[in-house]
């Protein structure tokens, strides 16, 4: 498999899961800020213009919420996910769509607010409410989605990669991460792993 | 079981698929023009001020990725997703991640600008885009998406619920509907399923 990832954007998550779920794939950066995601061969692979991008020997996968479940899903012996409990799995997901509708969009309003408004003014409104978004999003996550060590409680799974992702937009974003004590721990305990060393150094890596 | 929902809005997806899915619930209305979703009663179930919500005996579900696929999950029998095959699954997810993330994100910058701007000014500028954007995105449904009679084929699944709720907001997003003959095609072929007629029926008579 080809996966397509962006450094240190939101397909960090989706990274992660294929490295802990122990796949064999092979890491393309894309580089966003030269537009490779918009070149014509790009957009032939995944006409959304987005990463990430997995490429199977069955078609493509786009999104992380959708490459997260596959990673778990094929991988059972990795325990990414509690496959066997439809409400836990559901929860997961529930989980994981709250940072993908509500929290990567309140971030992709500072760096990407030209995708719903035109004007400097609108663009630079958008921004100045970041901070403000971001903040309320983690502190109800600190306060009640986090249970601690993990996301879903005892046991790890693809939401921690997803979580760990979006955790690390929090400065750049104007929000001090410090004042989640909860999401701080969790960031430092994903840092231990070892699937995560080996993601970060690859994404700096190929820099 | 409860289903909080709104009549109309995005909670019709996951409305339709409970119905689909043949489970027991009690469906329960939210005036959201009245602000129903904030006030501390709804806030106590669901923090997030959001429908929808499905209250299960082992606690809450919230956002329609998570419920349809506990829906799906929960009544293999309804045969509402490709349960058996992770790549199909993921596939799903990916679509419906797409409209939660995407679709449904370009039409709330219409009546829910204010989320992530504030000056009048930001939020008309917002709204004279969504017509731009729903286009674009319905533009990349029917030309790659979606691929007929249902979004994963000859196989009906719980995406077809969330691409018809999300179909029937073109209109009032200022979006000719009739310029997608695709998606013209299965909105027709979803008004024609019983369970399809219930949700809307029952959405209409508790207004």
């Amino acid at each position: 498999m080809e996966f397509f990832y962006a450094a240190g954007a939101c397909s960090l998550a989706s990274h992660i899961a294929l490295e802990e779920a122990g796949l064999e794939f092979e890491a393309k950066r894309v580089d966003l800020f030269k537009g490779e995601q918009q070149e014509a061969s790009f957009l032939s692979m995944n006409p959304k213009g987005r990463i990430p991008v997995l490429v199977t020997d069955r078609g493509i996968l786009t999104e992380n919420m959708a490459i997260l479940l596959y990673a778990a899903m094929t991988s059972p012996s990795a325990r990414l996910a509690p496959l066997d409990d439809p409400l836990l799995l559901a929860r997961m997901q529930s989980f994981n769509a709250y940072l993908a509708t509500t929290v990567h969009v309140a971030h992709a309003h500072g760096p990407r607010g030209i995708r719903w408004a035109d004007a400097p003014a609108s663009l630079e409104d958008m921004k100045n409410k970041v901070p403000e978004n971001m903040s309320a999003a983690f502190q109800l996550i600190e306060d009640e989605y986090l249970e601690g060590p993990w996301v879903m409680g005892e046991e790890y799974s693809v939401a921690d990669a997803y979580l760990f992702t979006l955790t690390r937009w929090l400065k750049s974003d104007g929000v001090d991460p410090d004042q989640f004590q909860k999401v701080k721990d969790h960031h430092n305990r994903m840092l231990e792993r070892q699937a995560v060393q080996t993601v970060l150094s690859r994404e700096r890596s190929n820099a």
